[in-house]
């Protein structure tokens, strides 16, 4: 079987040190290399890590403080958890058919990463903000909620291990931006909307959000995200200078 | 999703009363409902059985003393576990191939098991005798051997989750604006490069064509583009009214 060195798991606030353990090693199983937990609770991070029989990979676990750095080289970014409770903002897909897509995104060079909520309330719509896609897995209605540690089985079997014969027929799209590149857009779109007083103060925070949502639903290319960070950049640069009268000089 | 009466689950000398949970949870969870224990190891059973949150699928589980018992009454009997080390003496056949099979056993009125040997060592091979097939999970061969739960999880996503919904809800993103509302945006866009001097005079025709690609390739909603729109004639208007004389006659 293959290994997927630029499919990789995060894991956000994750507490129980089984689980991070089982979910390392689901990792291991499918050939899967790098781990990141966001926020880990320090004590219960420090048992898993040093339980016996823990991979490697979770030896060599990033760690980062918030989701927005783990995501940051990543082009496709799927949420993970149970959507009964919640009405989704993002495209929700059901886990077979994600397969083909996400083997779709690595063999066009990008970077995808399958994340996973804390066990008792999975994650928040923050978190959320930051995905691509959801995965919904299909559950029964009666317990439609899985342990964690089973759930990132489900997913690397279904994305990673199960067969590699699904031939994607999508056209060239070219690369997706990466998640730092469009953390980067939504600010400059965000301090135009600011230099042009386009929102009440009161409704910055919900433009932020929506403005997050909706550039992943875009899912603009490395290309695209360029020119529109040029054109922001310009309008931004003529919005601050507009009573000088040196812009032929740019 | 529906629910899998004639599709069981046997567990035979379980010893983690925590994979025992893990694989009833596993059950309830894509729908099973009769889990047979062979052989347990009392303690370990009982504590397992009564934990919090067991599912009731756990508190009725048959005990039998033996696998030939436990398997009396299927038609199909699946054997699981890492052929690394073992010369198989049945057809081995990989997972993700199982499906079809068992569906077409089940449509049959068969009664199908899947049997999970215990942790340390698997099943035997008198175990094994016991089943007509055994299901091979496409792992990575520098660690091929799965946590009991996690294979039970992987398992029946496989032969009752998957591919028995099929209907990914394509999400809830709004009716997609029409051509003539992109190209609204798209003329908005071009007053904005021009207002801020984006472009050089010469470029304008490519980045007319450029813009009219990319907003349909990225697809915006009917409600996307009114946002985009907003944003757009705010921007616009703030730069032909700021101050400076260059900007009105442009």
């Amino acid at each position: 079987m293959a290994t997927w060195p630029q499919l990789e798991v995060i894991l956000v606030r994750p507490r129980n040190p089984l689980n991070i353990g089982a979910a390392a090693r689901a990792m291991a199983n499918f050939g899967l290399e790098r781990l990141t937990v966001v926020d880990a609770w320090e004590p219960h991070w420090r048992e898993a890590r040093s339980a016996v029989g823990a991979p490697e990979l979770l030896r060599e676990a990033r760690e980062t403080a918030g989701l927005s750095e783990a995501v940051a080289e990543c082009t496709l970014v799927l949420g993970t958890g149970t959507q009964t409770y919640r009405r989704p903002e993002q495209k929700v897909v059901s886990l077979p058919d994600l397969a083909p897509l996400v083997r779709q995104e690595l063999e066009q060079g990008g970077r995808v990463a399958v994340v996973f909520g804390p066990e008792k309330h999975g994650l928040t719509r923050e978190d959320l903000s930051f995905c691509h896609v959801l995965v919904e897995i299909p559950t029964d209605a009666r317990q439609p909620s899985m342990n964690l540690g089973q759930a990132v089985a489900v997913c690397l079997y279904e994305l990673a291990g199960r067969g590699n014969d699904g031939k994607s027929q999508v056209a060239e799209r070219g690369t997706a931006a990466n998640s730092e590149r469009l953390e980067r857009l939504a600010g400059l779109i965000e301090e135009t909307m600011l230099a042009s007083n386009y929102s009440p103060t009161l409704m910055r925070e919900a433009n932020r959000h929506d403005l997050r949502l909706i550039l992943r639903r875009l899912g603009p290319t490395e290309a695209d995200t360029r020119r529109i960070l040029g054109l922001f950049r310009r309008i931004l640069w003529r919005l601050r200078n507009s009573s000088t009268s040196d812009d032929e000089r740019i």
